[in-house]
């Protein structure tokens, strides 16, 4: 039975996953990730509350891996300033995840400007981050690679840098190797960071 | 009758800007743009071609103010550093404006993932500001207050910034004051720029 339940929650997440890039978020229903999924409505709402909780949990299934990556990072690096240099890698990744999800993201956050409740769900990834980036440069001045700065500064600084790069990504395609402008951008912070 | 022609294009203006952002940009059709403007959808073609034309101009409208005020601060600023930290002080505004449309953005975004025509206007100011902030760096190294530096690298760091602290800012509302933090990673990218 515990087995049967599973298949059935991967056959709704990959049939949502299919159908939001194809028919757009706002455009798909339950009934339509049921219908492709090979499921009932009962069992739909067994293991979902929402189709919005469907969302939620494809962009944490996303996101595991670039977690996974930054903790490897962080612990295979002699120092904060390599960990945040070897970070920068791992642009080119996120930037493909981001590119073929932006339909989907630009359509749930236009949900979240009229309902807050989806607005704190799809913030709570940001404040991980936000928390990560704060704890390694906390450590970075504990260990002495790094001077005495405003940690939330720097960890909204370094957040910043990523968003806005790949927004910039997103925006002009072809214009630059986004993997390589992360790193200079992270490499000019550091000298900021040291000096 | 050139009068009454502008008066015509300033009715349609505002009245695409209330509707777009009672109704949405997409449930907005240029049928609601006429009604409330109180013009006919001819003279509407005769001053638009397209409700996306409407949006490109308010767009436009919007950013002339920023554009003025970031030439006034470069003509004022002793330097390039000073010009660019007297610059982060135009974030909460900018920040208002954005959050205020925010919702149009994200449908017309929407709408460039389907449509290369309105994908490039959309980049046009993107591309604009990068070219601004380029030739700033450039005039920092002429004049010695920058090191020689990879002039696109920084612009597109600083651009980063902007935006990811905008998109921090609508994320996390209350979190900062979005404006320091602009001027903090602005400090800390000058540091990095002229040690």
């Amino acid at each position: 039975m515990q087995k049967r339940g599973e298949d059935t929650r991967t056959h709704i997440l990959e049939a949502a996953q299919n159908l939001f890039s194809q028919m757009g978020y706002d455009a798909c229903g339950v009934a339509d990730i049921c219908q492709a999924a090979g499921v009932s409505k009962g069992a739909f709402y067994h293991h979902f509350p929402s189709k919005h909780a469907v969302f939620m949990e494809l962009l944490e299934g996303w996101l595991e891996k670039l977690d996974e990556q930054l903790l490897a990072f962080r612990a295979q690096s002699a120092d904060i300033p390599s960990a945040l240099l070897l970070m920068s890698g791992l642009m080119n990744e996120l930037f493909q995840r981001a590119t073929s999800n932006l339909p989907i993201f630009l359509e749930v956050w236009r949900q979240a400007c009229r309902d807050n409740e989806i607005r704190r769900e799809i913030s709570a990834p940001y404040f991980r981050y936000q928390a990560f980036f704060q704890s390694m440069i906390d450590e970075g001045i504990s260990e002495g690679s790094l001077k005495a700065v405003d940690v939330q500064l720097v960890s909204r600084t370094i957040v910043a840098l990523g968003i806005g790069i790949l927004i910039q990504g997103i925006l002009d395609l072809d214009g630059a190797d986004w993997q390589q402008v992360t790193r200079g951008g992270i490499e000019l912070l550091i000298q900021g960071l040291t000096n």
